[in-house]
Order: C-alpha cells, then structure tokens, then sequence
C-alpha cells in the first residue's frame, strides 16, 4: 500500500523535479496608481483570491503598489520573505511608467533577455489587427532570464512565470497583466495549469445554493455537519442574494480516492432540500432558463417597482429569446389597466400594491403576451410611499402558469436599491417554484 | 502679503494644536478573511482611496491582512513607518475573531478602556430594535486610551481616531467597521470632517461628463490644457461608460482664493462642448429625469436586446414615477406587432433591428403608454444571430417626441454585456437630446 502509493505520488509530481517548487502560499501584489487614487476597483486581486482558494493555496496577505521602482520592488521582496509564489497584477505595458517586468528581474537577480516568441506573438497580434509595432511594443517581448513566458490571447503584453532561490528557499514570482480580461484568460490559460501541477493536494468543490432561508439560520441547521467535518469541508460561499454552500474534499494530487462529497450532499439535501435550486454552478434565472427549454414553454414578466430589472437579468442569458417573449412594465396605473388590462375596481379597492393587483398584472401580461408563465412584481420600493399598513419594503410577487394564479407577499429590509435586488430574485424563484412543481408531479 | 497669509493660516488651523497632527499621506489596511480568500470584493478600499484622493491625502501602499493578531500588529506597524494615518476597515465585531481594535490599542501603546458614550450608544441600537445587549457587544464599547470615538449610526461597531506618538513622529490609526454601509457612513459623518481640519491644503474638484467621444481623443483635444494645467489639475476620472474629467484646484485650507476652475471649465466646454452633458455629479439618467420634470413631461421605452435595463435603471432613481410611465420589452416579434403596433410588413422587409423598426417601437410605445417621449432600442445583443449585413454589437435607437421621430444607428463592440450596457448609455443619450434641443430652442 505504501509502495503504491509512493509511485503513484511520484508519477505526478514528474514537473517537480529539481529546480521546481511546491506551493503553499501564494501573495498578490496588484501593481498600479489608478488602484491607489481610487480610480479602479481591484477586481483582479479578488478574482486571483478566489482562484487561489479553489487551488487551496493559502494567502495571509494582499497588497497594492503604484508604479514606482523603489517601492515595488521593496513590496516584492516583502513578499518574497513571506510567501512560496508572489503574482502581480498590472504594469506590463509598453511605456516607461510599466516597471514590473523589469523589477521582477531585479528581485529576482536575473538579466532581462528578448524573448523570441514573446517576439513573435507581439508581431502576431498587431499583424492581426493591421497595425505594424511601435517601437516602444518590444519591450513587452523583454523577460527575465530562465522564465517561463504566459502568452497573452486577449492583448500585446505577455506574462511570465519565474522560478529562482531566494535567501536560500526556492521562490516564484508570476506576472499577469492588469486588464482584467486579459489577466482571467491567462490565469486560466497558463498559470493555473501549473500551478496544479505544484500544489500537493487537490482540490474538488461542489456549491449548494439555496434560496428562502438566511445564511445564519442554514448554518444552524448543518452546524454539526460543518464542525465535524474535516475532509470534505463544509463553508458558506459568496454569491449575492442567496446562500450558498461549497463542499470541499482535499485529495492527495493524482490519487484516485474515494467520493467523500456526496455522502455529505446528500445529508444536506436532507435537511435543506427544500431551500436548494441548484447542486452546480448555475444561476436561478438560468435554471428557470433551463426548465423552460426543457418543457418548451414560454414566460413573461409584469414589472412595478423592480422596473425592468427581472427582465434584464433574464435578457442577459444568451438564446433566451427561445423562451423569453417579454415584459410589460407598469410604472403608472394607466398602464397597469390599460396595457395589462387591471380592473380599476382592483386599483381603487386594494391599491397598486396588493395580492389582487400582483394577480391580476401576472394574468394580464400571460393573456397579452400569449405565453405559458408570467411573473408579476409589485411593491413599495421607497424611499417614500410607505404607509404603515404597507411600508417600505412591501412586495407582492404573482404568477400565472397556464391559468393558475399563486402570489407572495415579502417584507425586504433595505434601502430602494436592495429592495428592488431582492424583489428580483423571489420572482425568478417563484417562477422556479412553478415550473418545478408541475415537473415533480 | 506674507503676514496676511500667516495670519489665516494660524486662524484655520486651530484645530491642529500641540498634540494634534498634520496629514499628508495615508494607508489603507483591510482586515478579513473574507477578503483573503476571494470571497468578498474589497469596495471598502476603493471608495476611501477615492475620497483620499478627493481631500488631497497621498497614499502609496494598500494592504488586506486576516484576523490574525501577529499578522495584523506586524502591518500595523510596517503602516505607521510609511505615512501619517493608517485608515483600518473591519475586525471591529463582537466576536473573539474581531482584534483590530486591541491591536491597534498595542500598537499605540495604549490600554483598553470602556467608552461611557459608545456603551451607551450600543445600549440606545439594541433598545432600537427591541432586543437585549449580549455580553460580548460590551467589547465593542473598549476604545484605546485617548481614542477619539466614532458613532456608528448604521450599526453597533463604534469606531476610533487615535493620535499618539510614533518612533518620534505624530502618527494615527483610524478604525473603520467592514460593513459597507456602516464605513461610508462614519467616514461622511466623523473622519472627513476631522482629516479635512488636519490636511494643508483644500481641494475643490469639478466634474465635466462628456459622451459620443472617445477618452483617448477627449484626452488628445485638451492635451495642451492638461499639460499646462498645474493648478487646477485636468485627469480623467473613473465613470463607467462614458468619458469624465476632473478639474481640480488646491487651495491653502481656509484661504479665499480666486477661482481658477471657471476658466479652465469654460475652455474645455468650448472644445468638447457639444459632448458635455453634465457639469457636476448628476448621472445621464438623473437628467433627463431633470429636463422631464422641469417640462412636466413623461417617458416610455420599449426594449428588445437591452431587454429591460434602460427601464431598470431608470426605475433606480427615487421620484421617477412622476415621469416614468412604463415600457414594454418586445423581445419577440409577436410582441412587437401585437403591443407595440409595429406593422408586420416593416418585421419582414426590414427585420427587427433595422431603423424602420426601431422608428415603429418608439411611435407605438409612446402611442400605447401616451407619453411626450418614447425611446426604442433594438439590435443584436450576440453571441449569435450576427449576420454580414448586421453583425453582432449593430443596435437602433429610436425616438418619438411628440410624433417627432427620429432614429441611430450605433455599431458597439464587446460581448452581449458590455453591447447591452452601451445600448442602454446611448437611449438615455439620445432622449437628453431630444429633450435638450426642445429646450434650447
């Protein structure tokens, strides 16, 4: 047994032979003025955080540096003493402000070399476009002696990965360029890959979203379960509006062991099933999305105070014209009785902002638009317009699946912003709701 | 000259007596976990280097550092070493995780002490909500010895401002709580005031939005201006979307000095004025609900690729319903003919996104919902459904203006997102016009 596993182990670990290096930790320092001042939000050191995480490489620091010599390459060096592999972000451009490459080197004590297929990539691209290459373009083909270059396939400045001894430890710095785009295309690309291949363990995720119960009350009722459990963790996982949980199970690199997720999946479905859309990746709108092409059938959506925000996040799923015929947005009553044909007696009696109104828009709009499901919305988004028997917040949400009427009525704390973000999001999982029951049964 | 210039100087800086403390760089130090490992976008440190900036404070250094004390005391210190005020987000908590604010006591050299005003002020938050104090929301009331302390008037974390002596040199930390609502607040609220009365100079910016132009040719029909400029200074500020540029003066804080933006404003205005279409901080949005109310007029839409979002983002700004009437999305043709009144003929001689129809939305639209404007988007969104004649990013806005039509014809590039946010900047672009030139006429 120990045998196997000992060649099995070894098998894998066949880039990490000597010269090469395992990676534990790992710091990002995002190099740029415009992050400084304010000007940009750091998407990529977040983005580089998360990818890390999944990785399961650790980071006990970030960092952000302007585009000044000293103080980059004392932030390099810090971080050097503190981590296994250092990635930057930003400052590989072609004008003289674009230090990184050139101080990596520095930090690294290696000579800057032109890179012949760097070179050629440069080429490559501007002949692409048809442009030719301005002089000051080769300098984005200079890398450090001994390093590994990141083609880039979104731009003109290619990355660079460079493995070196440092005070006695073997160290990596990896480069990646600021446009976000750019950067999650050669993270994915090129870094990760070998980053895989020098971590000792890997890592696989499953992600349980659920919807209809907060955060804190979901880990109450797992709380045994994620105390418990070492291997596969158990911990709740950013995604806006919705809880989310992300189980984890740590194998050893390339050792076939056996499937300790699903076993725990399956308790959890056990005690939170009913709160769970989604064992995967997908959004709610894309799920709703899914289960409609799966029945082939067709939704629309009557907007008060979200306003156009359910469609639009319906709009931006491509193909979704398949299933998706439209929206009728209500702001004024006219509308509502004109166009979705609301009897006035509705509005005089219970108000815009009611179960009878939120009805009533979800069958006009299926009858108007001629589709299977509607959803409706309608509520007080405020600021004003509260009263006390229906304050801020109020939101009815109606349906109208080929006939049957159902409405929900939700109190969201919050200002117009996330009233209007959570009202939303309960329409897209009341018309879930529909369209998974009638395929339960 | 010379004595009248003391003479002000001394009477606006008498907040800055013996003790008190000079501030002319600063760093920002986020505290979480959270942020570490990828699962929360660190906002916090993008809007206070933003309002850094906007005070005139340098910083050159960033740092994310987790809930451990070692750590955190050591970026503390290395802080202090860099700049005159260390700016802390978060780790502010009631639970034994939350440290920041010990440390910072250690790195000060100060004790804990309980907060009379801050334990009474935690009493007067859980009073509010009809809930009882737990024990461990009493550590929230410890505030360093000498700490100026910081209401927190969107929660229960009070914050501090502590100044004290550092390796010979004044030097302070101010805490921040994590929660974004709560950070922006107590900034607006306490820090600003008490770094505004601790800075050397004041800074007055104004705001030029400018759109149907390029920031890189923008930037190159003022190059002059912002090559001579030094004081006030002329950047591009970040607006997504859209091109915006700062003019900004310094001025010794408490000084009347002449205004010396008007002339530069006016000289940028005589070069880009036809694509300015905000002096100040109002969004194109926000305008034209302006020009509406002003004219006691109203607006429809109707949408196909942007599918909602130009209603969406309408429907964000608080009041709209004194000028939104409503819209309708017509993602399919059916909806097209039937709501919207398009003929079928112009659906099959000239296809959905062609001038004809998108000229037809807007009649109809402002036709069913009896609007003075209608605005009508149509084009293809992508990835498919691109053809030689119409490729993807090819979008039509129309326009009726009281039986007025008018029509563009925009070719956007990037993927369905980015050609969906353009589309929905360049309906309210067009809807600023036609209620601009009524105007001005």
């Amino acid at each position: 047994m120990e045998k196997t596993n000992n060649v099995i182990i070894e098998s894998n670990v066949n880039h990490n032979k000597s010269g090469d290096i395992l990676i534990e930790s790992a710091e990002i320092v995002a190099v740029g003025t415009e992050l400084l001042i304010g000007q940009t939000l750091n998407t990529n050191t977040y983005y580089l955080a998360n990818q890390l995480t999944l990785l399961g490489i650790n980071s006990y620091y970030q960092s952000v540096v302007g585009d000044n010599p000293e103080r980059l390459l004392g932030m390099l060096q810090t971080a050097l003493t503190r981590a296994d592999l250092v990635i930057t972000s930003g400052g590989l451009g072609p004008t003289a402000d674009d230090v990184t490459m050139e101080l990596i080197a520095k930090a690294a004590g290696k000579e800057l070399v032109l890179d012949p297929v760097s070179k050629q990539s440069i080429i490559d691209y501007f002949t692409g476009i048809g442009r030719t290459v301005s002089d000051n373009n080769w300098k984005q083909a200079m890398m450090p002696q001994g390093a590994i270059t990141m083609p880039n396939n979104n731009g003109t400045a290619p990355g660079a990965i460079l493995v070196f001894d440092y005070d006695g430890k073997k160290k990596a710095i990896a480069c990646l360029p600021g446009p976000p785009g750019e950067l999650k295309l050669m993270f994915e690309q090129s870094l990760k890959p070998w980053l895989e291949q020098r971590v000792n363990y890997e890592f696989e995720h499953r992600f349980l979203h659920m919807i209809g119960i907060g955060e804190s009350n979901a880990e109450l009722e797992i709380r045994d379960l994620i105390e418990r459990q070492t291997n596969p963790t158990i911990a709740p996982y950013a995604s806006p509006g919705e809880v989310c949980f992300r189980i984890t199970q740590r194998k050893l690199r390339g050792r076939a062991e056996a499937d300790l997720i699903s076993p725990v999946v399956a308790e959890i479905k056990n005690r939170l099933g009913q709160y769970i859309y989604e064992d995967g990746t997908r959004t709610l709108p894309e799920i709703v999305f899914a289960l409609l092409k799966e029945k082939n059938q067709t939704i629309s959506f009557a907007e008060s105070c979200t306003a156009g925000m359910v469609s639009a996040e319906f709009g931006s799923i491509a193909g979704i014209s398949e299933v998706f015929a439209g929206s009728v947005i209500s702001y004024s009553n006219n509308v509502k009785e004109q166009i979705l044909g609301v009897p006035s007696a509705i509005l005089q009696q219970y108000g815009a902002v009611s179960k009878e109104c939120a009805k009533s828009m979800a069958s006009g709009v299926r009858k108007s638009l001629n589709t299977d499901l509607a959803i409706s919305v309608t509520g007080i988004a405020g600021p004003d317009g509260g009263t006390q028997e229906k304050p801020v917040g109020t939101v009815y949400i109606g349906a109208d699946y080929k006939g049957q009427l159902t409405f929900e009525k939700h109190m969201i704390r919050g200002n117009r912003e996330k009233i209007r973000a959570v009202a939303s999001l309960r329409a897209f999982h009341l018309a879930w709701r529909c369209l998974k029951e009638k395929s339960d049964n």
